[in-house]
């Protein structure tokens, strides 16, 4: 411990999670002003992950569900700045923060990584650019938007087709978040589906796909097979032994084969380590299995004494010889805060000279909400359902849930959502990113005549198709390859089109916003003149 | 009045604001089954206007000032689109709507133009680019969000010059919006203030600026100078008879020549027509005086006995020979909900043959909040300030806010924001625009070294300036004219900088942020080999 005098010891934590900020909690509460501890995280607020999909149905505010961490953890040194790079040796993580977005080093004596699991779905075609997640709050919220968007769509258009793909709901992974989401959606839809007078309840499909031979696989099986009839009376459709194979605008394909015409895939799989964690892996050797850190059992990285992991992030093995995945802590909240308080014990231990403990925790039971007032769990090695299991979850969750100020906004959502209809209110995101890689199955009808055209596509693999009447009245299709482009003619003067433009085969387009593309047209002279040629060379070649 | 058997009447109203939103309840409680009514509105919900402020300064959720519209107006066919075209003679509202932005046409027998108006900062350069406005919830929701992140930088960054920026907020226009906006934001500051230990309050500056000789003209001068008081003694700086002149990304110019450094400016002023209405009077000759839709007394349109206006959109007299503005109806709630009232009855009154009468209110009064629970009055041509006064002005909104579930969702918010903390979550909104246009000032620092290029910059209008160390070890100066672009070889890699880039003249730039470069970069082969040639070009010349 640092003597009078001497410079403070300084701590710094990657990712305010439950494993980050309780461990900022813990040691400020042992350590004291003895030590300066940073934390570092991308948003300024404490998320209660479990309550997200909770927030995705309106059941709960977005901005009632989080807490602030200035006020969660007084005491502490937060930045809400982007890590970088981390260099062991030197003991310094170089960051990138505020508006002007300058490089910066900051020393440490320990380090905590605690920034949990990134997303990743590049391994199935399609999923990037069309799942929706639910990581944080504003994946939530934009959830939210989406679906209410589906609804007010549905409930205006005449296309029967575009009807049902706009009505059915896809949840990808049948885990705790997957079951929690589709409960807790199709409970949303069902409540506001009085305001939309042209949408009958039989139009509507809900559907949860899981790879494994049941959903809930994490609490035992007649618990899972409870949440399983509950959902299926409520129609919710559940593809077992089902998995994915790719993603588009339109449908997602199961690796059976079938097709699902939807407009909305939400996906609960694909976890994986940060961006961070595999640059450390690669460059200074970082030990990672099952796509985490590995660590000691008293929560220090594998061969350095002073960087400590936990969480999601970490690989924690519960005994001596781990060897299946039971043997390690599963990546829960309950697993987390009990981490954290291990952790700040060590690390206390450590800077006094002290021997560290390994971690172990009995988890006290396992809850799922499955929305419409039920819930399953398993608490002390008993099993329960239905309301009461319901109300017990929401119990345990207030408990949770950090600071009086946060309980009683919680309490007061959960109060009103009993008394008043849910909100159908879509908060609009301000601004949708310019550029947008959208994927088509073949045979797609991307732009139909009647529709104004929105942008500029440009065909980055496979094909399309467009279809135009010439000028002696007769059809003319052309086709478009990889780097080719269409829609140009149309973009300044804002107009509605005539023609079709059609995926000829499954392909991957880059659409760039009308906006974007005159604001680019109008600065970059250049440009201007290439996409102008193109489209006169194009219109010419097919006459 | 349409017999049995024949088809209902069709009436279109556009804009679900407090006169499109209240011309529906009336139309509908007077005419019932009778007609069909159909609103169309390009947002699912009805915000009451006036809370606006308070959502931006946190003490509402932006959820909970708005109230669905489905909920709010049973029986009326509602419809979230876009209105983009009105064929007076052929009785066709056209429209876009839905997913796939189709073109669509809808028939009327009577029409109701009720959009209110639209920001237009077009005269002062550097306006639209980056003042913040306070027209919807977005608006308000993003301007929370802005304040918070200035806060945030300012507490950890080392620059002096960049902290005196983010601390200084300034608000153009002295009117009840501008008024409200400043007031509520200072309190809003003020509140979390204590959550950011590097900030001290001394540091802050908020500056309003009117145009007039004193703020409120719509109030008493007494009550006036109570406000301006009541700011002054908060810290706020008032600038009268001061007119705008120009923004740019650092600082906000006045028009007696002063600069006052800011990062953040609000405005409530240029409201204009919006561009449907610009459209009808160019290609349609519908009157406009004073920007807006000239009426008669009976809100008929003038020359049109089928098409109505009201609200912000409308020029309403008040006298059969109106002279000065104040023979025309305001723009306030109290009014709209007034007409809305008077135009349902002489709709009524036209459909069944009969005539209509002449709109005339006597408004009850006038309050403005000035925020930290103080407010100033005229009710009954008596005069309010402080305490009393905003207890006032809370239960006069209270009884205009429309439905039970919203008054209760407010009152909450209002109820716990008196005993709890105000939030600091910063919600980002997902996305920033890919092109953003930027306007400097002739010597600001547009990029520094040690910054992480964060998109290319293309220079639109002006000069920049690249400072850079060549290979002899001297310092090289290039100028960059309109057309000229720079950061492509710092981005595929997404690297830190060496150079300098700074505004030679006062100059427009558009950046293209990285993603979305990288996006276009790949896609089109041609544009990736024109830019990577104009940089080697331009790295060539100066060697």
């Amino acid at each position: 411990m640092a003597a009078c005098g001497q410079p403070k010891h300084r701590i710094i934590i990657i990712g305010a999670g439950f494993g980050g900020a309780y461990t900022a909690k813990q040691l400020r509460r042992r350590l004291g002003d003895r030590v300066v501890i940073e934390l570092i995280n991308d948003s300024n607020y404490f998320v209660f992950q479990p309550l997200l999909p909770e927030v995705a149905s309106g059941t709960i505010n977005a901005q009632d569900a989080v807490t602030p961490l200035r006020l969660m953890l007084p005491g502490i040194e937060f930045r809400m700045a982007e890590v970088r790079d981390i260099d062991f040796d030197r003991q310094i993580v170089q960051l990138v923060q505020g508006s002007k977005r300058r490089l910066l080093e900051s020393h440490y004596d320990h380090l905590v990584i605690a920034n949990g699991q990134a997303t990743n779905l590049s391994f199935l075609p399609g999923f990037s650019e069309h799942s929706l997640t639910l990581k944080n709050l504003s994946d939530a919220h934009h959830l939210r938007n989406m679906v209410i968007e589906r609804l007010e769509h549905a409930d205006i258009t005449k296309d029967k087709v575009l009807k049902q793909r706009l009505l059915t709901f896809v949840v990808a992974g049948g885990g705790f978040s997957g079951v929690e989401t589709i409960g807790e959606m199709s409970e949303m839809i069902a409540r506001t589906l009085k305001y939309y007078p042209n949408i009958r309840p039989d139009e509507l499909r809900g559907i949860l796909v899981q790879r494994g031979d049941r959903i809930l696989p994490e609490l035992p099986a007649s618990l899972a097979a409870y949440a399983h009839r509950q959902l299926q009376r409520r129609g919710i459709s559940i593809r077992l032994n089902c998995g994915l194979k790719s993603a588009s605008a339109t449908a997602v394909e199961l690796d059976n084969g079938d097709r699902i015409q939807t407009a909305t895939l939400v996906s609960t799989i694909g976890n994986g380590p940060s961006q961070l964690v595999l640059e450390l892996q690669e460059k200074q050797g970082l030990k990672l299995e099952r796509g985490k850190i590995v660590t000691q059992r008293s929560l220090q990285v594998s061969g350095r004494e002073n960087v400590w992991s936990l969480g999601d992030t970490a690989l924690i093995p519960l005994t001596e010889n781990p060897r299946t995945a039971s043997d390690y802590a599963p990546p829960t909240a309950q697993f987390a805060v009990r981490e954290a308080r291990c952790l700040a014990a060590n690390m206390a231990a450590t800077l006094a000279g002290r021997p560290t403990r390994s971690f172990h925790y009995k988890p006290r039971g396992s809850l799922a909400s499955i929305g419409n007032y039920k819930a399953v769990a398993k608490v002390f090695g008993v099993r329960f359902s239905g309301v009461l299991a319901w109300s017990m979850w929401r119990g345990f969750y207030m408990l949770m849930l950090p600071g009086f100020i946060t309980k009683l906004r919680v309490a007061l959502n959960w109060f009103l959502d009993y008394f008043v209809p849910r909100t159908i209110v879509q908060v609009s995101t301000r601004a949708t990113r310019a550029c947008r890689y959208v994927r088509y199955t073949a045979g797609d009808l991307i732009v139909v005549p009647g529709q104004i055209v929105d942008g500029l596509y440009i065909v980055v693999d496979g094909q399309l198709e467009w279809l135009r009447t010439g000028p002696d009245g007769q059809r003319q299709v052309q086709q478009l390859d990889a780097g080719e482009h269409w829609g140009n003619q149309f973009l300044p003067d804002n107009l509605a089109t005539d023609d079709t433009l059609r995926a000829a085969t499954d392909c991957r387009v880059l659409i760039l916003r009308r906006d974007d593309f005159t604001a680019l047209h109008d600065a970059l002279p250049p440009i201007r003149e290439y996409l102008n040629t193109i489209t006169a060379k194009a219109s010419l070649e097919n006459q």
